[in-house]
């Protein structure tokens, strides 16, 4: 077993290659014949491009549709940086089973498949099969007094991540999102922006599920006091080692492996991109193969995007997680794979293009 | 017949009442005991409320939903306004009929039924069961020299709306989006901004389809004389007729029937919502029926959408017409709807509320 963190980064070694881009000119050839005046369809002509070069081809597909839900606790919500309690982490895992989550709706509208994990939460749920008993522990340890978990927790639960989407991957799918259940972590994910991003704490601190003005003001502080904990500079996996969470560990690993096997990968909110923070500065190159959903009505999601890059398809002012960002962009895709695949060329539909008036 | 816009404007007698907000509170509370954290749904909650208030329900339903696609050309393009030749206007209308189009890859993915509707292209197309033959005349005069059409062309052409309305209602249709084609329509849609709007031109004309900066300078020119033609100012039924086009007049009649028939409607781009900017400002109760599906990247759309204060749900940089912004939104509109009449409540779900910790 890996025990340290430079140890656990030498294990998180990842074949992931930028797309070769050989294929780009037909592509964009492809896309500029379409009938529709040039760049019409904006961000779903990029989008289009994206998946066909992920996929090395001109006629990508989208393949049995996956949401991976991590579900874990944090030790932290013992100082009181949650307008909820603790228990309300293993009673969404209940519903997400029942089906009657936000997630669960948006993912049967879109004919997306849901798998459910334990990941740590601190709950002893009885084994069942729609369940995926992956725990690493109850609940993280409070990092506000010592590191969130140990390397060791922390290499098993980006191990899992990289399993879980292997086994994704044998079936066939090539486009997946990551979602999340976990009182208390939007506060790991302003605290991994702030250590790893290095964006001031305040601006990375935001109400999570609801908390008041108080509750707000009071959740600064207990981050500061946990920030001030590690006052030398952390490496990513350090950082998510101190103050991440056991899903935030799957996440990261599971991004990893998603990119190394070449699927499209859908970009949930706050704590999602956050673990993407953690496994774009192992391997850039993750990012090729990143679709950003939405962006967040939660403090900090904005900023955590413009590190990465990321433009985001949505902006509905949602904040609620589970992957229902992801599942609601997802329709997005569909319409820029179709329309690459589907849409007459000027050429075969008989329409004068500009250049030939 | 009516003759003149005065008597027009007696004609467009419609029954749109505000639908009644008695329950509001109901359909909020049932919103906000959802599984999730207060507002955490953005957009969507506003939308879930929106449409029930509109279908009087705390249970609504999105059924056989419809595009009315007009087509219909201008004789302002005489003086070259577009990039594109006039004859891509019929020859797009065999595209849409033969499948290829952007609108009908958009609407078959959401499975949204599509008419076709001939308000005025200047082409004389065999008579064919998919294509609705509602041609006012072979597009519209030149409006730099003279009226784009007559007062009775207009309420033809609005009576034509409604009627198409009329008879989705009739098959049970009641969400509702619009999209047309009509090679210079921008430039008519820029018109009405002017004029009804009283924005200033220069901020109400853009590339349309694709105009160079010479092309662009030019089209603003010709605009500008063509404004310049009608000094005093103009109701919004004498603007429409003076600088309108079929496609934009059927719209407007469209908008008003459709929410006269309590329909959901998506509003698309910059031609449609300049179709809404005329109905709405002949009756303002309009606008609550309409969704805002996005804000198209053709100069003078945002304007356009401030003026009607319409928040609109995407930002994709789209700017295609036909219908493709109101069909690539509408997934939205069942999430909204399917949260709502899906998702357990807390009760049920057994989960912990925040104000009971």
């Amino acid at each position: 077993m890996v025990k340290t963190p430079a140890a656990l980064e030498a294990a998180m070694d990842f074949a992931i290659a930028r797309p070769s881009r050989t294929l780009e000119a037909t592509l964009r050839g492809k896309i500029d014949t379409k009938t529709k005046p040039l760049g019409a369809l904006g961000r779903l002509e990029s989008l289009a491009l994206q998946i066909s070069l992920i996929q090395q081809t001109e006629s990508p597909k989208l393949e049995r549709p996956q949401i991976l839900l991590f579900a874990a606790d944090h030790g932290a919500v013992a100082e009181g940086i949650s307008a909820y309690p603790q228990d309300v982490t293993w009673q969404m895992v209940h519903n997400f089973l029942a089906g009657g989550a936000a997630i669960n709706v948006f993912s049967r509208q879109a004919d997306i498949a849901v798998q459910v994990i334990d990941a740590g939460v601190n709950h002893d749920f009885p084994a069942q099969a729609a369940l995926r008993n992956c725990k690493i522990a109850h609940g993280t340890a409070n990092y506000v007094h010592e590191p969130a978990m140990s390397a060791a927790q922390c290499v098993r639960a980006m191990e899992t991540g990289v399993r879980l989407v292997g086994e994704c991957a044998v079936h066939g799918t090539n486009v997946i999102g990551f979602g999340e259940m976990g009182i208390g972590n939007t506060a790991s994910a302003s605290l991994l922006l702030h250590r790893i991003g290095g964006v001031p704490l305040v601006d990375c601190v935001g109400r999570g599920a609801g908390l008041d003005d108080t509750g707000l003001a009071r959740k600064r502080a207990i981050l500061e006091r946990a920030a001030a904990r590690c006052p030398g500079p952390l490496t990513p996996l350090e950082a998510l080692v101190e103050y991440g969470g056991f899903e935030i560990a799957m996440m990261a690993g599971a991004f990893l492996a998603a990119a190394e096997a070449k699927m499209a990968i859908l970009v949930d909110g706050f704590i999602a991109t956050s673990a993407l923070l953690v496994a774009s500065r192992l391997h850039p190159a993750v990012l090729e193969y990143c679709v950003f959903a939405h962006v967040s009505a939660e403090a900090g999601h904005r900023r955590m995007l413009d590190l990465l890059g990321g433009e985001p398809l949505l902006a509905l002012g949602m904040r609620l997680g589970e992957g229902t960002g992801a599942a609601a962009c997802y329709p997005l895709l569909q319409l820029a794979v179709n329309f690459l695949n589907e849409m007459a060329s000027f050429d075969a539909a008989g329409v004068s293009n500009k250049s030939e008036p």
